[in-house]
């Protein structure tokens, strides 16, 4: 059950996706949603062996948790409501509210809640390999980011913040292993924490120029952060212009009105006043609604040229105390709002005069700046000549996107005690997320009230992280990575088969005969053998197998046969070699020992 | 994560569901929704892997299936409407209809329509093992009939109904296997068709008093069939009786109306009129909605102390020729149906007078019968010394529910072409139904239209099977027939681990330093143990390994290390022997050698 084809499926833009599809692993059902015909099974089982075997290394245990989940907890937790559309959501015929679960967070919390008592039974550290359901949006890329997809989901519980950053670093090195085993190219990379919520997380991406996502990384050491986390500024530099910031009461300032008539972005803004983009500083005006359905108006103030970070501003606010939780629903503020606030429509927003209620943000390049231009908060006004002291500004904080060749933020410590600057620059690159880990911290036995007693009998909080991994979407990662012209080349670790046994018919049945006894003598070698079998012409075989990319081709032809031989291809270099046919069984035995051992 | 519990779960009425909830196997989230604790999950895994081992022998290949499924597939198929409630039904967020997947031959009907073109790529033989959820009425006995639950479903595709029945012969042959394999005492029956649909069906049941379903098997030969199909008559016995009736035109009679006010039930006659229940006929009316949406409706007769059969009445129905398919839809008619088609209400229809549009059917043993009492066809009225020469019927079936002791309806043929009648007696038993075989002829190739070329060229319709095994169930069926009072009792092949390592404290740490030892030597001998290394009382440690179940038991206690021995138990005979610790290993090791060899 391997129907190859020719042509590429016509909603493919990723070459996994035409990979996977014509060389027969994967099949369409509906958008989003996928058959694993029974090559692509093989290559999940292979991720699958690779996972489990990590997790267990890890002093990780598989459960299966239900796909169907009672509404009830997803209240408890919160997320029923903040959860959006991507959440199935159904009624079963007793009228009861039910989801599919796309995330488990709070069924093994409730699981955990009701098993655990006391700190002797703790930690636990759970996983499970399961389907799960997302209604995206969008679904798109084949298995990249479909409706229904394959997950490995796990989640611990610790008694002690440290106990829990421990779990997580043993997780995080699982999941390096995991990957690693993979054959991939990849990053590890801090991140932000999005709906799961939790207060320190790293991605995991798969390098590729296909990637959703991007992710900078340090050219010296070893900093890697995803775009939604990448500092742009060292933090002793932030801290000084905050204690200037401080210490200077705002000014008058001597900025003058222009008439910008009609004029909004920056880009025309630049144009009709012929300044560059970085003499501009745009004001975006959020809406924050904090957990106590408080809200909150903030002026971010950065540079024309910049892009601004949502999760880089909320995670600023945060840790200057400006708002209490990272939970917080964060969006733009609509047209009402801000002619409410600043008296103009948008595209005139401005930092000077806002009303008290709104906390003005600037990002750390606008402390740099000298003079700029900025929104009049009157109707086709902008002002010339201000300066950061004109402002009102609260805060500087890091809230713009970083660049390729930004200059790395880390600073470390050298052994006599001294601050060493990182002199490296940010690298951008593209990556795939195909895994992620969370320290979740007590987001949820806040919420669930997950406790235990400790040794003196008081009652605490469990500490939780959950790690996750796309089983399918690794698939298709290493696709991206390992293919040529030709088809899929897999990796030994992940190959579906290890061998593709092709045997070009005589009309004596002589070929067969050889094929069928060097196909049980692979058997007995323990290799796993995809035996072309067909009768076909050998000019298919070929196209065929290159396509499938198993990583060591035998092709048995009349021949090679008449010396006892085969001719032995592998699939990455295209090298071909006639050799007996025990060596070349011996070879790709040995091949696979090595890989184990190496393991 | 193995939360023994000393309570029994307050909805459990069966001895498996206690069981494994105690024993820390499996927990409900939700009514008939439960979660695989680790150890549940190793059961379920060891169950996987002996259906895997057995379909890789019969030629059935492994696939994935997605769980969601687009509705225009089941509409096709005609089920959309069919399917009650049990079908999982929504709307994604683009307003499309989707179901969940209860079983999959819509879904693999359309890939193998797609892919498969000629007779050369036939035949498929595919499976998967998935988690399926039908939203049950009455979800109960724990894993025995949940709403979400694990299933192992197959089907196969062949080019002909010669070879459709022999890929069935050997899917029945490896389900015989698995469950011998799974340590089951189980009964193969030939079994009606139900939903699913097709000709020709068989049921794996595992035998248990507690078992919902009932099944009889000969005494003497190989015949086994469930309820809904087990025949009581020689068909040699029932040809007779349909010969003679043709033969015997209906006569007037000398029946006589007796007054019986508000006398309806089969009970209340026999006490009112003083006769035994076996003097009485029940008439019972039928609607069936014949595939043409046609309703056609049937008075069935049968014996006051028999019931009736619906399966069995669709079969003789169809096999007389009375009704063009099995594919109908059966139920009792109503009240207002009764009253317009006999004249009287409920309680008093009878054989004599109906419509001339009502077909007859009577079961065999009415033959039998010299003078018997109906209803009246009016109300308050029965009918006594009734023969069956005056009824009108035109049809002597087998439609009666076996007991038993009942004759083996088998005739077999001698070597000297005679036929010898068994005269074995059917055997009652009850069963949990673990799997079922269907072979399904063209039932959905053509509604599908899955078609391929012959060799000739002409398009043909493939020919299908379909496979099932509840993977859960099997499990909850092992516990039904593997338990004591102290809990589980698991055969070696599917226990979860396969020796529980218990170590009995001490203080100087002696026994937990040789217990440490133990493990890894058990480890390195390739043994699954499970090590209960809590520090909790010796008599904790019991109860918990005897409600687990695994079948060997090694504890270690600071008398037996002494010697440098252990003591090795076995769960199913309780028998404890001191002996050097090699030596246990060396047996267990032995007994799982022994296990896969017998394999």
């Amino acid at each position: 059950m391997i129907p190859t084809t020719r042509e590429d499926p016509s909603d493919a833009e990723l070459i996994s996706h035409k990979l996977l599809v014509r060389a027969g692993y994967i099949r369409k059902l509906a958008a989003g949603i996928y058959t694993y015909l029974p090559l692509g099974l093989r290559v999940i089982k292979k991720i699958e062996d690779i996972i489990r075997v990590e997790m267990a290394a890890a002093g990780a245990t598989e459960l299966l948790l239900p796909i169907v989940i009672p509404a009830e907890l997803w209240k408890e937790s919160g997320r029923w409501d903040v959860y959006g559309k991507e959440l199935l959501r159904f009624k079963d015929r007793g009228e009861r509210e039910f989801c599919i679960g796309p995330t488990h967070e709070e069924v093994i919390t409730d699981l955990i809640r009701r098993e655990v008592k006391s700190y002797r039974d703790l930690p636990k550290n759970l996983f499970q390999i399961q389907t799960k359901f997302r209604d995206e949006i969008r679904p798109r890329f084949g298995l990249m980011r479909g409706r229904e997809f394959l997950m490995k989901d796990g989640y611990s519980f610790d008694v002690s913040e440290e106990m829990a950053l421990q779990t997580y670093k043993r997780m995080y090195d699982a999941y390096t292993n995991i990957f690693k085993k993979c054959g991939l190219d990849f990053k590890a990379v801090e991140a932000a924490t999005g709906t799961i919520g939790g207060t320190y997380s790293h991605e995991f991406h798969a390098i590729a120029s296909s990637g959703e996502d991007t992710i900078f990384h340090c050219s010296k050491c070893e900093y890697a952060a995803s775009h939604e986390r990448a500092l742009t500024v060292k933090k002793r530099l932030l801290d000084e212009a905050n204690e200037l910031l401080k210490a200077t009461p705002p000014s008058e300032g001597s900025f003058e009105y222009v008439e910008t008539p009609n004029v909004k972005s920056v880009k025309d803004v630049s144009s009709f006043l012929k300044v560059s983009e970085s003499d501009i500083v745009k004001t975006l005006i959020y809406k924050l609604v904090l957990p106590s359905e408080k809200e909150q108006y903030i002026a971010a103030l950065i540079s024309g040229d910049d892009e601004l970070v949502e999760p880089k501003l909320i995670l600023s606010l945060f840790q200057a105390g400006i708002i209490p939780s990272m939970d917080v629903q964060i969006s733009m503020a609509s047209e009402d709002e801000i002619i409410k606030l600043t008296g103009a429509p948008a595209g005139f927003s401005g930092p000077i005069g806002l009303p008290d209620e709104v906390v003005v943000v600037a990002d750390y390049r606008i402390y740099l700046k000298d003079k700029f231009v900025t929104g009049g908060n009157k109707k086709d006004m902008h002002l010339k000549s201000v300066s950061w002291q004109n402002c009102r500004i609260q805060l500087f904080a890091d809230i713009r996107k970083a660049r390729d060749g930004d200059e790395c933020p880390v600073v470390s410590v050298g052994a006599d005690g001294n601050e060493i600057p990182c002199d490296g620059k940010l690298i951008e690159k593209r990556g795939i997320e195909v895994g992620q880990v969370f320290y979740l911290g007590t987001k949820y036995s806040d919420k669930m009230n997950a406790v235990f007693l400790d040794e003196k009998g008081t009652q605490q909080k469990m500490v939780m992280g959950c790690y996750g991994i796309g089983v399918g979407r690794t698939a298709a990662a290493i696709v991206e990575q390992c293919h040529d012209d030709k088809g899929i080349v897999w990796p030994l670790a992940v190959a579906p088969f290890e061998c593709h046994l092709i045997a070009l018919y005589d009309k004596e049945g002589h070929v067969e005969y050889m094929a069928n006894d060097i196909y049980l003598g692979m058997l007995e070698a323990n290799i796993d053998v995809l035996y072309d079998n067909r009768y076909v012409r050998p000019g298919v075989k070929f196209v065929d197998a290159d396509l499938i990319g198993i990583p060591y081709q035998v092709i048995v032809s009349a021949k090679s046969i008449e010396d006892g031989m085969v001719d032995l291809k592998e699939r990455a270099t295209g090298k071909m070699e006639r050799m007996d046919v025990q060596d070349a069984i011996n070879k790709i035995a040995e091949a696979i020992k090595c890989l184990q051992e190496q393991f």
